[in-house]
């Protein structure tokens, strides 16, 4: 089969990887339909991150079920499925507990290398959930998105504690700061602040439901968000970047007994241990355990009731990879869609 | 009148002081049964922070209205009072959100020098709380605790979640920690396991209602925790020591998803973004809104069924302060209380 590898930064090829095959009696292989670039796959290919060898790309997926495991007992063979970005079991304490993402038998999907044609799913139970029918075309972007930028964004709000009548401001108008100001929406916040400086991304996060745009950021944007809420601070901060100055713009923008929810893979991120006591701010994030959330979010998706497939404003072949990361690392694009 | 003053690392004195006045007409004057060391009182003492010239300390307080500005109604002369360390108005909308210690117009108790026969406390209204009467002598030590320790130490339970079903650890057996323990099993907590390698400390955690003693700090403390969770961190850790040890201590004993709430000052502490990010853990402190808790903890000590007092192992008149400075600091002493 065909599959994005990393050879070095920058250098990201389609070539021919072997073709996976269930190892594990819990193993499902999908064929994908699609699949795409993410921001965290930015880190590696910018040199940020270091790459040991060349390294299959890709951690978001969606397609039809081509071979399950004598052990696997909820999808079968023909099903579109979606799963996470780590393989969970759903079963132990800490999945139970909703933190799939940290199961104690997980696995990384980002080492599959999901940028390919084919992908091996261990613990195919606990982590692929199948959609009620086949989907349109139309909507397998979105399906595609609730793989790991919308279930990331949702996690965003909810650890912020968005909901009725709090004010939620989101750093971030990345793919996945764009999907948490649509989860805001949907968990029913009162009043929404994206933080952009890009007309386009402006424009879509007003369709998903922002209510005001901050193009100030560090101190400035801090200073307008108190401005806005009437020199307290939002109820609710979504950080969606993972820089220093995102994560400090998301702190100081939260009031006293407010929450932080931060879903930006922290690069270089250090807390000064009093001045986060002095904050008062809960602070909570992680990777998001998207498992959790999948079947609302395919209810809501096959419903039509949200449509968070327009983050993708490139749509690419697999065999196109290099562009779509070229288009991503330029912000050209908000995210690369690749089918397949 | 005669108050504590720091005048330089080590160097406390009794002398005289002003008698504090009515300035504002939502002040009131309080003379005072008891007051107290705090262990935050000893980082200017060890001279970790700096003190600028002579400094009136303390900032725990019970006693007798002496005093009311013309605006203040809900305290009169001659009522027994408690209050924290921060005055607070209790009708902003972060007091009304519970947080009475980032409130608005919040003023720190501590500028004014607690440790005295008479103090000034502004916004009365909102800072006091009345006993229902008179107490007896021997609950006087109880109420003083709840000025501060036992408020912070329920602060870190609440921000800990501990609760029913809970397995909570508890780091830190100073007073502040002790009182976690207290908090914990009041809130209902199923196990409480207290990190202490002191025998009379010990021996009051078992009494607060602590289950499992931890003898081990550091990874080898953090081994334990696990060891006695199967593996996976307790679901709650009070934090009440304030240093980078014990705050990676208290990060690490937590499993994914769980809630560490810290009450330790930080002093030099700083935490790594991405080791924060997947350790997934709930992170919430800050200076405890004591204020918000006092009507709860007023009723359980003055219908005994908290014994909170026993924290002091100490009790020396006003005028030996430096004494009771000299104990705290050479850990002779869990907490020494002042009688004024």
């Amino acid at each position: 089969m065909r599959g994005a590898v990393l050879h070095a930064p920058g250098d990201v090829r389609v070539e021919e990887r072997e073709d996976p095959k269930i190892v594990a009696p819990t193993d499902a292989v999908i064929r994908l339909s699609a699949t795409c670039v993410c921001g965290s796959d930015l880190w590696p290919y910018r040199g940020i991150e270091a790459v040991d060898g060349p390294s299959p790309m890709g951690h978001e997926y969606v397609g039809v079920v081509e071979a399950v495991g004598g052990e696997v007992t909820s999808v079968k063979p023909g099903q579109f499925v979606i799963g996470s970005f780590f393989a969970s079991d759903n079963t132990c304490e800490i999945c139970q507990a909703g933190y799939q993402s940290s199961c104690v038998r997980r696995e990384p999907m980002g080492a599959l290398g999901a940028q390919a044609e084919l992908l091996r799913v261990p613990l195919a139970d606990g982590t692929l959930v199948a959609t009620p029918d086949m989907p349109s075309a139309d909507l397998i972007p979105s399906f595609l998105a609730a793989s790991d930028v919308l279930g990331t964004g949702w996690f965003g709000a909810v650890a912020a504690q968005a909901g009725p009548g709090k004010t939620v401001a989101v750093v971030g108008d990345g793919a996945v700061g764009l999907l948490g100001v649509l989860a805001a929406k949907q968990l029913g916040a009162e009043r929404i602040i994206a933080m952009s400086r890009h007309a386009s991304r402006q424009k879509l996060a007003l369709e998903y439901g922002a209510t005001d745009i901050v193009t100030e950021r560090g101190d400035e944007g801090v200073a307008k968000i108190k401005e806005l809420t009437g020199g307290l601070g939002a109820h609710s901060v979504i950080e969606a970047v993972g820089t220093q100055e995102s994560m400090l713009q998301a702190i100081h923008s939260t009031r006293p007994g407010g929450h932080v929810g931060y879903v930006g893979v922290g690069h270089d991120v250090t807390l000064d241990g009093l001045e986060l006591f002095f904050s008062h701010v809960h602070l909570h994030g992680g990777p998001a355990p998207v498992r959790q959330y999948l079947p609302r979010l395919i209810d809501l998706i096959f419903n039509q009731e949200i449509d968070p497939g327009k983050v993708f404003d490139l749509e690419l072949p697999l065999s196109q990879a290099a562009e779509a990361y070229r288009a991503m690392d330029e912000r050209r694009a908000i995210k690369a869609l690749l089918t397949v």
